[in-house]
């Protein structure tokens, strides 16, 4: 083992607008003894996602919030050290949701194990695990792809983009990204094989360029960011539209209730469609969607990328850095070696 | 024949903001020749429906634009008096999208034969019409109601949503109805078996009124009006909510873009969907719907409201009561006898 002391971040505060690393405090504690039944993991990979900002206002939605002053849980890869359980030996590869500390203890009914045949382990927390699936669920069950329709996809370069945008030209759409930097413009274009690429941040008039890409309008929408981004999209919907509700990362540090245009009109005359969707109304077919994308990970259709930052103690920064638009596909926390 | 001149009534500007009677101008002409294949129509009723303000904006939607100087079209009910069609006879009663005329020529096809025994003819205008089907298909095809389930309906005394509030009583739901006036608050309750109805125009706090009589939240929010009543309705909606967007009342005279609270963080946190429809969507479905409805009628668990006003020289202010929710029910104009 690496240290024979167990380090944890915990909650102190509830964010006020942006989260601040003073929000959270690294504490030591003891390595904790293996549960009967289960292992002891150490985590390699911590996972860093926009939706854990909700947890942390302490109001309850689809998810409990956490708590303050305990340890912070959210995806982990890690590998076990020690186990009581027959299911898993020593040196496997697991994935769960746990707590943001160096050691965990855990039911192995409550892990999957992971093939690092398939993958890097770490995809277990991207393309192959949470946001690929989400990516892969919205895009397929509510945007409903077909071939020749015009998808538009905002936080294009996260890692739930990145996989929508992807997907959406497996299925045969003409796919237009939004988002935050010319790198990753050129990479959502060049490398991902996007049709078109929007940067929110330099474009003059956002609504202007949309036309412009979106000649036939807009078929589907899978929207990670609201706000006024969206709000360009509205008047492009064809008749039949789907919108895609994923996330809306450019809310989830407002003080108080945005105000935008109203949207119900642009519903209504063009007979489109809204759903909001979480993850876990899916759960009954993960298997499903991880065999889809395996397959096209290794055939190369699908592509990820991993900002990886390094250290435990900077998990607070990291998970800040996704309200700042920081990260390329994937955003991680290496905590220990694989 | 009452008259041996023909009066229409064409659309000599496009309205801003509130229609205004100016808007509108009565002209004589000739009663036109019977066309071959067709036969003559003496309009007994027209509807005047709120959808019908988009038409005359000028801007394409789902449905052309309204030319100015040329006559408003809309539903129409009405007797044949001259016939070049082996389908329809003399004294026959039928349904049709027509001119706002005392007599209009049409083809045989596009009409279609009211039974009489069925329900009084003014019903093909209503709930066995375009806004009963409406209901229908709205409440049924997105709404999904299942027994048990939180109901409420905006612009709930209009054609639409009495019909929505009874179909949803059938369906077992407990139906909570939004309009503006005692008398439509009693007539929900007291006449349509409404479980509870809320006036937005008196009561104090809306989504404390809503609260109320939502214990368990909101399953379907049938939405006609959209605006601040929309607003107060989206905090109470329950995981998995369906919101039909049926109209939008309140901004079809809006003169610039309304703003409001963003509703997509609603959505997404209860997986809700909202979707627009427009009623031609269900045009094959049409029989299924009309065959219920009537079924419904005639075993008095589907009541209707008729607010008639006399002479095709009242159309344009019938049509402008409705925006200032003068109608209970259905809005006709009578324009011969029957």
């Amino acid at each position: 083992m690496a240290s024979h002391k167990n380090r944890e971040i915990m909650l102190v505060s509830r964010p006020q607008g942006m989260p601040k690393e003073t929000d959270f405090k690294l504490v030591e504690s003891e390595i904790p003894e293996c549960i009967e039944g289960g292992v002891l993991v150490r985590t390699v990979y911590l996972s860093v996602d926009p939706y854990m900002r909700g947890r942390m206002s302490g109001v309850k939605t689809y998810i409990d919030p956490f708590n303050l002053n305990e340890v912070i849980v959210g995806g982990v890869v890690g590998e076990v050290v020690k186990t009581r359980s027959p299911e898993l030996k020593a040196g496997d590869k697991v994935m769960g949701t746990l707590g943001w500390r160096d050691y965990n203890t855990a039911d192995s009914r409550e892990l999957r194990k992971i093939d690092p045949g398939v993958a890097p382990i770490s995809t277990a927390l991207g393309i192959l695990g949470m946001p690929g699936l989400t990516a892969y669920f919205g895009l397929l069950d509510i945007g409903r792809p077909m071939p020749g329709e015009t998808l538009v996809v905002s936080g294009a370069a996260g890692a739930v983009g990145t996989g929508v945008g992807q997907i959406g030209k497996i299925k045969g759409c003409r796919v237009i990204g939004i988002a935050g930097s010319e790198g990753k413009i050129r990479y959502l274009i060049d490398e991902l094989g996007f049709d078109a690429a929007i940067n929110y941040r330099t474009v003059p008039d956002i609504k202007k360029a949309l036309k412009e890409h979106c000649p036939n309008g807009v078929d589907i929408y899978f929207d990670n960011v609201g706000g006024e981004i969206s709000d360009a999209v509205m008047p492009l919907l064809n008749f039949n539209a789907r919108i895609v509700l994923c996330g809306q990362i450019s809310q989830y540090n407002a003080e108080k209730p945005d105000m935008g245009p109203r949207i119900q009109p642009y519903l209504l005359v063009k007979s489109a469609l809204m759903k909001g969707f979480i993850i876990v109304n899916y759960a009954g077919r993960y298997e499903e969607g991880i065999a889809d994308l395996g397959t096209w990970v290794k055939q190369k259709k699908l592509k990820y990328a991993e900002n990886i930052v390094e250290g435990l103690e900077n998990a607070p920064k990291a998970f800040i850095g996704l309200f700042k638009g920081e990260n390329l596909g994937k955003q991680l926390v290496k905590v220990s070696e694989g």
